[in-house]
């Protein structure tokens, strides 16, 4: 998909996916923080669990469509792997791209089974996001032989986000539910959905005149580009991190936990379980 | 043993090791998650260090017969490393296939000794494996001067697989007994194994035409192939996982823990002592 | 501004920066260790605050002065970007400058944040400036294209200081107030900031004969200077160190703690709850 | 030192280094595991801190006779640096060597302190050993200039050695006494001391023909070889901890505690304070 749109899609479900998770992140620490006035009325564990359930599949879902868009489409190899007739492989671009979807739908998979289940341990669905991203950019580095020096450069940037979150989903096994780590990992997120935007508007500017794919003023350029991309996405999980923790506490104070008492035992439980994790 | 059983015979090695782990560390984790209803019947503290001397034996057997296999073998040195009459090293391919299982054997003598004497602390066996596939990724690593391209990409793909494993052996000396990692190490060595299996087929092909061996498409093939063997190995492993689990679960339910009282207090506390580890 | 004052400054800026944090961190470390003999009247958890609410002030106010000296001093772009009737970016070497200085600004104002307000965790003022240091270093590290030898040479150099203040500012996020990362990066940031005027001597020497950039042996010399500016780092941060004890301990001593019990209970909580972080 | 012997010096140096490390930890780690049949008869607080001092001293005294040597023997630079007659720096090779020295030497300077005075925090040993080896490390990576292919291959495999050192020291100040850390540093030092004299062998052969320095299967022989000294680093670490693991058991077999009652309070103290570190 060495096309506009091809750079324009993922990058919407990465900058989506940020977003959501630096809402989502945002609004469980808020609950956290301020259990002692009774947050846990507004996100109690079934309801992060169905949260997380309804992330993996849309994970899952968004996977498979990619994977059948790169088969299918116009320029898709359609299922066929080796041209047998002209001696070939069919389409190497889109199979590898369908194989970086296929990791996030396992990834997807093993979440859903994790929070429907109690087989799994519960860090795995971390060390799975861990291992997508890494073969995401495993992919990628092996993607840029013989390419011009702009087209290298601005996927070689891109790996700097990818394998960021890799890191940090990996070392999400080890301190889950460190805040900073899923912020950061949102950060990176929207980073790498923004910056696909940018790859587009490079590669295959949809109108104005062409970038001179040789030019190193222009790799300059674009890197530093790369540093105002972090800084926007930066100040768009600041801004919805802020936004989750006004809006937490100004509905905890409009209505005072007097309910409290009402709650059974065993949701209790469910509860105080939550604070192991 | 550059040849299509060179790099076959490693590779069901690595295989096997790989299931047999994850057997085993699924089954050791099933039995701590399911203590309170008794599965500490199925794999006793004495029973797991049996199966850990009987892991090591087998290693040390087979480290031994590989050394001997590349000495002595057809094309092998027969132990003479310097041929002085002509002034060259005596195919030093050999000498460093022989190193590596060198060292692979000394892991499984230090476990033997760490399971049989408390003479070393316990987390010496994951070091010394460590050690092992480091030194493995190091002599590969200097391995692959003169070949070519795609001979050289592939067994580079394979160093992803052994610095890894040496990485996560690593992290074990500190996160013992941690399930993810584990499993991460399992995943990694099936990876290893089906790899070699791959390389032989990929540059010894037993039938069928030759690969080109300088053609970038096909550099491009292998490394999705390698996501693919990645993607195998994390189903293979997943699976493992999954039956082992049903097995420990429906056991545990058929025969109820009635013989609980009977247990010997020195048996209780050798393994409540195995919690610490 | 590839001129030795362009460099000069910030240099100063480090160093300064080098020599504040080693006095403050120094301080609170005594503190914290005299507690047993009323330390505490010395530095208080609001002293404290005070310190951080004006060290980030400081941060701020540097960053923007240099961001507006990039950008309007003599051959700045003044926020022009693109030349469009030459068709070339203008003056990239300022606008790289000046995102440098932008992602401090940004720690600082992330610093001010947290430490005046309770919105957000604490470490995240350790994250911002390991974002900051990485963004700088990042910056550099694409900066040298097309230079002579031994100009890459002292800036690649450079990077050593800059990814590891990055790596151990990275690392505080876990172990905040481990005295000797806090010392480390101390020395770094010395480090950075006398070798910021070593390359303005080298490059741009004020008086006396040109630099050859080409000649070996001064890359080589160069090197071992590194070291030792290194090894003055460390002399610095150790006085300063050892000066501040024995002042802490000298002024402990002449003052015997007897106010100790007028102290009123808030104080006293907000004091404990010092240690907690 | 381009000579045969300005590589046995500093490999002889390490190897005694590794040797009495290894038999230090072992002695201090077999004291901590027996302390239940009165060990720390044999080891008490007091003597360990007489061995760290006495250490230290021998560490800053071979420094020093390395700096000095370096400096005004036959072919030193005797403290000039640069010629300003003839336009050329002095010797660098012997003013980098002496870096190297000088840093060990802070090193050891500041065990001393540390373990004379209580002013600095304990791991601070470590950390400054870390930085020794990284600085000897960082300056052979900018010293291969200009040689021949075997000549720079055998001094990166020494890289290994020195670089994980100081990982390793670096590890040790967040895990202190870590005995598995401790021989892995200890090995280490004997593989870079081992391989000192090997290089001093390969490249000053002191009888028998010269090395062909660019036929690519020494290259490979030479990698292999480093294997070797690793496996024959280990070999020596494990006999000593085997020895001094029996040395403190059949000695303490002999002499039953019985003269325990006779401890003062204030050694008690001391001792038991010995187990927080």
């Amino acid at each position: 998909m060495g096309s506009f749109k091809g750079h324009a899609l993922p990058g919407s479900f990465f900058l989506v996916a940020g977003i959501w998770w630096a809402g989502k992140y945002s609004l469980w620490y808020a609950t956290r923080r301020n259990k002692h006035i009774g947050s846990t009325r507004l996100t109690s564990r079934a309801s992060q669990r169905r949260m997380e359930i309804f992330e993996s599949s849309v994970m899952i879902f968004f996977s498979v469509v990619g994977m059948l868009a790169e088969q299918f489409l116009a320029d898709g190899p359609k299922l066929q792997l080796y041209d047998f007739t002209e001696k070939h492989w069919e389409d190497l671009m889109n199979w590898q791209h369908a194989t970086m979807y296929l990791f996030f739908g396992l990834a997807g998979t093993v979440s859903l089974i994790t929070h429907t289940t109690d087989a799994t341990p519960l860090a795995l669905d971390r060390l799975m996001l861990a291992l997508a991203f890494f073969n995401e950019g495993f992919l990628f580095f092996y993607h840029l032989h013989d390419r011009s020096m702009l087209d290298v450069h601005v996927h070689q940037l891109l790996l700097y986000a990818v394998f960021g979150e890799a890191l940090v989903a990996f070392m999400e096994v080890f301190h889950r539910g460190n805040i900073l780590l899923e912020l950061l990992r949102c950060t990176l997120t929207i980073l790498q959905g923004s910056w696909f935007w940018e790859i587009g508007f490079v590669l295959y500017p949809p109108r104005g005149p062409e970038w001179d794919l040789k030019d190193h003023s222009n790799v300059m350029f674009i890197t530093m580009c790369y540093s105002w991309h972090l800084a926007f996405a930066m100040l768009i999980v600041s801004v919805l991190y802020w936004r989750v923790n006004c809006a937490v506490r100004s509905r905890l104070k409009r209505t005072p936990p007097m309910e409290m008492g009402l709650l059974k035992t065993g949701e209790r439980d469910a509860e105080s379980e939550d604070e192991v994790l």
